[in-house]
């Protein structure tokens, strides 16, 4: 595996992210894939507000979560990120979300995107876009 | 099916809980599902608080959601909710949301939950509380 | 005090909404007073959603929250809503939440909007809702 | 003023802090001055984590915020933080926030805390925090 086909970004599980059961809710981890995604996109050279500015917008059509152990204020988490499928019309990105402090696995996910204009019709992935999204088999076992 | 089977809620969008695209954001669908699924409970006489207090808590293990029309501010949307499954070790929910004013559909879903105890261990879920949660088959399509 | 002045709606506390100590997070509170604001101009039969779609938003200038017992998951709420200054270029809200089960003061609230335009830009309000927005004394105490 | 007395931390907008007005959401601003905060304590070499695991939570009793230039998705902020004021049971912390590629600024703020038990009753804050907490005068202009 490639170290460009898999980004890996780390972030601090923040206060205002916890519950009352005193563990990430389940909610934010959706907000985590989709920073992690966005900076895949930055490594690959794409940067996602660019790509909004011209008229293409990534929409969310399905999202597969699950959760292993739960994530705690303040841990560091890690998540790995890659493409699983690639196509004009469609785009699957994997995850894997990992606390290096102990190497507990928190989450494994899958979310399909759809490429729209901005009033959300369906349009095609440009050319240039879709060259760099080179779909991957998935380097983490993904149980969902 | 019967009414008792099915519970349905109504919550209108939020602005907070819109994002840049103009539409509501997909994170934010997990919260109205553990609402819809806490009423749910409620109807059947089941208060979550009280469970929690009582030292059960659901944690979530899985969630799958299909995203269709997107939702928007302002907009009321409905949410049906039952059991898909349903044994002392697991509970599995599913979900339509639907915008009643023109019957378009916003998403369908599917979220599993396990009983912990305060210190996310698994226990079973209390036997009450398992009879009072029948699964029945699913009353609409689930694309996931 | 005229009932047209005052608007009062009621919420619940989502799960989602409470943080690790098991209330509801402080930052959850200006989005109920937004949805609180939202419904207040609904009842002066102002549609925000219109509003927007006729080029007027109401950017948040400033916020003020005095915090009082904590709200908690599954708590009704109540918010009272009331204009405090109005003004071409200059909207201040004023709030009042507490819990009806038991008369509680869970916090007051004082908002500032100024009328921008799609790009940000200040605008004066139309002469037609500023007619509506008839500022009143305080009816409760802020201790901002 | 020395560095030690006023913090510094960067980070980027979300996505899904955004709202349908393109901007970052106004309650967003209260999760990052929290993260801002908890990061401030750590320099001082107090863990928050740990400080509630000792029974100490500082529960949030008022917030005032001053919102200048719109932040934007993937804007990169950098939020200053310090102590206003330190007592055994009141401390406020103040706040700048700015985006560093241009210098404009973003907000200004200010947010009083109270040390509370698990129970959230008022208690005093340990000898040995509030002396690291040494409060100074504000380093920027708070307009609130």
């Amino acid at each position: 595996m490639s170290r460009d086909t898999v980004s890996e970004i780390r972030l601090r599980v923040r206060y205002a992210e916890t519950d009352q059961m005193g563990v990430a809710h389940h909610a934010q981890y959706l907000v985590w894939l989709e920073h992690a995604r966005i900076e895949h996109l930055r490594r690959l050279g794409v940067s996602y507000r660019s790509l909004e500015e011209q008229g293409v917008r990534l929409a969310v059509a399905k999202t597969q979560v699950r959760y292993g152990a739960p994530a705690r204020f303040d841990d560091e988490l890690r998540i790995r990120c890659w493409v699983r499928e690639s196509a004009s019309r469609l785009l699957v990105f994997g995850y894997h979300i990992d606390r290096p402090l102990d190497g507990i696995a928190i989450a494994t996910a899958s979310v399909t995107l759809v490429p729209v204009d901005g009033r959300m019709r369906v349009i095609r992935l440009p050319r240039e876009l879709l060259d760099l999204l080179v779909a991957v088999p998935d380097p983490f076992k993904l149980s969902l």
